[in-house]
């Protein structure tokens, strides 16, 4: 299964190369703000899947299609017409055990997909623009760098709703963000913030000087640069030593970085950068 | 035990209702700068257990009486007269472990009142102005959010009356700030550091301009205003996952919150605030 | 094995008391910019197990020797030279998961050595300047607090040798620093920052307003000075604490806690502390 | 709070101390199989709390009055008819996230009640005879020891009336059998299983040799005597850390007996107990 | 995808319904012993992910097909022509951190084709016989109940062809069975065991009488034909609660049974069951 | 470090080489019945570190010396003239803090020293006869396997001397028998029991059927014999992740499974073992 040559078809989404190892996945949906039907998540895993064990990716960019949002979310009339959530709860047969299970499966296979952005094990950085609303903050913080338009709109939507996040915002805001108060305020009071109070708690790392995307995109494709021409063993360990320790005690980080390197210290890889750092060459690195 | 209809006579603690749905509990004792007595922390999870089911009450305001502080934490006098913590050493009867029961089981009661905070299920706003102080900062961080008056002084004060800070701070700064460095800093030296240091290592996440108390009041009640007028499913939902996923894992966080909306997303309120987002009306929702 | 009297001999590390209780520990290779060649970094955990329990000593400076580095990270003339990490892979001997285990071993005591910093009972304050690189980033993450000259770069540098940091950056920083999108941005692409942007994101706590180490140094005198000020017994617990609880849940933080403090609030040192702030006077407490 | 004289009064349980130190905890309500309504487990906090800290108190015979039963469980009759557990869900007003809410709330409030014989500081022997259903085995995995008359009939009786245990056996039964397997088979099944059975997987550890309750009764005595003699420091220390270590990793376990012990082994009772082996006689362990 | 109506073609498997609600999976391909080939493990997620939410099936009897096996484990020939294990280690190009990735994806994705079965939300009761070798014991310990013929001979193969089992029966064994002494001696030796000592140490939770398979399956279809006479929602709880727990301390354990029950009390089947119960009649419960 | 030809000269411990690869270490102060002074358990470290990394040994023999005693635990004697234990508690400088502090780093020390066994990288067979005491029940849950004469008498002895157990027991004896009422019996009573009782519970997995030591030592031989005919990289890595897995979840168990094995199936062995199997020799693996 790793290594297949050609990408899924996808409709919701532009997969294109716009450097040598730099893919670039564009939600595409523009003419509804990129808002994500169930036909639009269900995409995702095949489309990262692919990218995560792609040889002739190393690092991917993910942001949203025209000019007006990363993504307002949910599909809001999709939503409001879905079986699920609308359960005929007078009728005689209905039973709210046998309806939580429906959701929960529901909700474990949308959860799943949004996932396989922080499975991929390639980097994924995300450029957000425009309106970045309620499951644009779930799958964001799947990405592993968030920069960001001056003209963004947050906000975590979902109690406006009715609901608490449920596709991943709760279980990850904590640990990409150090702001326990500000994380509270957003998440229970649904309001909007900008670019720069996102900045300034660390939700995103860096912030465009102008309005619009299209700094945000060229600053991404410098970042994606830089890191596809790292050997990509020391690269997507990284990704993953980081991804396991976040989650977890110092010592079991420690233990695991240990058991990991022992097989990719075997790199080739490591010569080739010594060499080429001496030789003052770019490494040239094999596919992975 | 839920709903019960009259709060708890309590001697430390007001109980107002500024907004409907808004609890404001102030702390009591501005004679003595709002101070800890054992009479008075046993106070807390009486009137925190009321409040945490009461259908009444859906954000909570919480700010220390009179103009001086929060409070400046354990009421020293109270504290140096408290026999557990002079045991007559050089007695022959006097036995290390006996003693040392007694403080776990005192230590144990004294944290079950303060964590009483972090585990009602309604959102709480922490009001802090004047000195915060030991115990100030203990109680501040079982809130949910944390705002302050531009005079604030805070300090993690323990050390410097011999002990480690023993009521939480210590386990839940790293939960709330993301700077160790500057944890570490001030829990081992026990420094004053003012208002906009703590705005800027993310303990508050907002300040006041001017120097006093009151318009930090104003800003909590905008901010539960706010609070209030959302699903009380939805935020207390909210709540609840995220002091779940904070403790654990990504993968543990996520399939609690599909656990727990399985049975959230059957709420009425989800229509209800579909519909009157439709309608451009306030939506109405049941209480909880 | 504690309480010994005389500190081990090292050829790398300057150990000094520059002021009662405070030892201040020099990498001590400035000829090399302070690189670490295995010899360096065996001599770190006889030194700090002395300093653990030696009770002339209540508060570390640890700094580099010399005016360009804390330390360049591991000296690659010695890394590249090193058997393990150029297996003759072409020999009809070679089997990658014997070469493994030797990596585990190696990996193993390595980690094991920078732990030591972390593992010591005393507070460890790192003064950061010029070059700090590489393993410079996971021996300062095992200190307690970090500041630095105005002069300081930085870089998780080990992406550009073809290996993914394996000595405890990977798994420290993301406790350390609360900003998700900042860390994966400089260990994934190994960029240099510099002292502000360290102390923008929390990875650094004070910055000095010059350029050079001097300052640096002063500044971390005086907060020694002040640690050293403070009950022995306090300051160890507080220590103890904030490492055990920063890995684990609230609850078993706050359990620790009070297990922890049911002896040491036996201690002798809250009536001293007590009675020299009402007398006005400088607490004098036992050495420990 | 600590220490207090006189027990809780109890209209369904009988407290007894047919030895020094050894208390007799009767469920009492015989001609109902001693089952369950909510006044009988809002009766078990209170009682336990007091013998977790009765200084009279150092181990603690639990028992089922009459000789037909420990206890057949939740008494059915009462719990059909408790409200929480028929919603009129057809009802207009119906919500059950709402219902969920009031839910969570009465079935932590029911563990908590059930939880507090795990937490009591004193050594629990459970004395099982006749029916053990339901919540028989939620109540008696909360002891320490098992032990049971040979005419003693088991089962996780929940899912024949439509639940999932939820009580404490599904938590914990895995921790005290190490028989996979055969939990899934009685959890799944609602099967029987009789004394031989129960201990042949190891959920009693002693069966009587005729059929009733009173020779059981005599062994818990024997055990409990034996147990009393020795230090209570001793006692206690070891139910709790073995208590904390059963859910947690050995180095988690290692660490907090070291803590632990760090206090407790400078008890008097060492000593006393050291004497009291050299000169042949009983050792006097001050009260705790 | 819940519900779907028609089960996965299979080439290796073998599903039939001899009871209602009861499904039979067989593991068919009895001329090689049931040994398993990649094209074998890969069709079990989607057979197993089908049953987990079919509504026709409430139970799963897991057995071998033939006479002489449940399954030898891995298809020795197939496995040792399988290139990933084969590496030209003595090539150029060959580099052993590539190689590590690649072995990595592939045991990752062939766990998580067993784990389906441990996943799956019905009961899975394995029926074993014969051989069971290697991933016989790792797949077995995926089911909820083990059973076994008299003849069964088992052995945790793996280390007699050079590798540590990769496929779960290390991480699960020491769950299931509570003698750490004799899943030490198994794994270590790789010696065979057979249905008696199985029984003895609670790998399996009951043997036939006679030598074969028959009766062993006649005892699956009795124990199923029970199980799916209980209420699914009771049923598919208590296994999922039972899995959770096992892996999390029992404070954990307990709270997500009170949020998962939750819902499920509000089912029907409470009703239902109770109502049976007193009409001495057998229940009938909604598909699920 | 790893691989050093010569073990370290020991006083108290015998070390011989019986067979091929088998290491026979051997408490040897039988005039004492084997107990341990502080100056035995400090040799134990060095000499397990020893045998982890050599590559002569592949499996330990761990018996004590004499036809008396495994151990009857630590030396009482000296144990009553430890300074630490006899605390002058009457001295005005008497502090209790600052006491547990060298209690704590005398008691780190101890367990560090005897979880040396479990660390070490070979397998370890624990003999048990005569009297396995106190000490000696934490010695043996930290061997693999564990088996003994049918004359052994076993005691958790710790409570009779005033104390908790403190080298591990109470944290291991729970992972290693799965029968929670025994445990907390043996553990709390300090009563004695024999082989059979300790077979039919699982803490050990062979008891010899006449009296004495010779017959364990000669299965000892067998199963070691029979170990160290297999794979060194099979047998290690067992090892390595049974104890990993065995504190964590499944999940975590699988994903360091899968990591591990990354290197280790590039082993040559998984070729000698394979083709060995088919020329029906005997493999011969490179040494370790």
């Amino acid at each position: 299964m790793a290594g297949e040559d050609s990408p899924p078809a996808c409709q919701y989404f532009n997969l294109t190369y716009p450097l040598p190892f730099v893919a670039h996945v564009e939600i595409n949906r523009p003419q509804k703000l990129n808002a994500f039907t169930e036909a639009v998540w269900r995409e995702l895993p095949r489309l990262f899947s692919y990218l995560s064990t792609s040889p002739s990716t190393r690092a991917i960019i993910l942001s949203g299609a025209g000019p007006k949002a990363f993504t307002t979310g949910l599909d809001v009339q999709s939503f409001s017409e879905h079986s699920i959530l609308n359960p005929s709860s007078q009728s005689p047969q209905f039973d709210p055990a046998r309806t939580a299970q429906q959701m929960r499966r529901h909700v474990d296979e949308f959860q799943n997909a949004i996932t396989s952005i922080e499975k991929c094990e390639k980097p994924v950085i995300a450029v957000l623009h425009g309106w970045c609303l309620g499951l644009g903050i779930d799958i964001s913080v799947c990405a592993d760098v968030r920069i960001c338009a001056k003209d963004t709109r947050f906000a975590v939507k979902e109690v406006d709703i009715g609901l608490a996040a449920d596709i991943g915002t709760l279980s990850r805001l904590p640990k990409v963000v150090g702001n326990g108060s500000w994380i509270k305020d957003v998440c229970l009071s649904a309001r909007q913030f900008g670019a720069e109070e996102a900045e300034s708690v660390g939700f995103v790392s860096w912030v465009g000087s102008h309005g619009g995307k299209d700094e945000v995109i060229q600053e991404a494709l410098r970042w994606a640069e830089l890191v596809v021409s790292k050997s990509p063993v020391a690269v997507q360990g990284t990704k993953e030593i980081l991804n396991w320790s976040w989650n977890r005690s110092v010592e079991d980080g420690l233990k695991y970085t240990s058991v990991w390197n022992s097989a990719a210290l075997q790199t080739n890889d490591v010569m080739e950068a010594t060499k080429a750092g001496m030789q003052k060459r770019k490494p040239i690195f094999a596919k992975l």
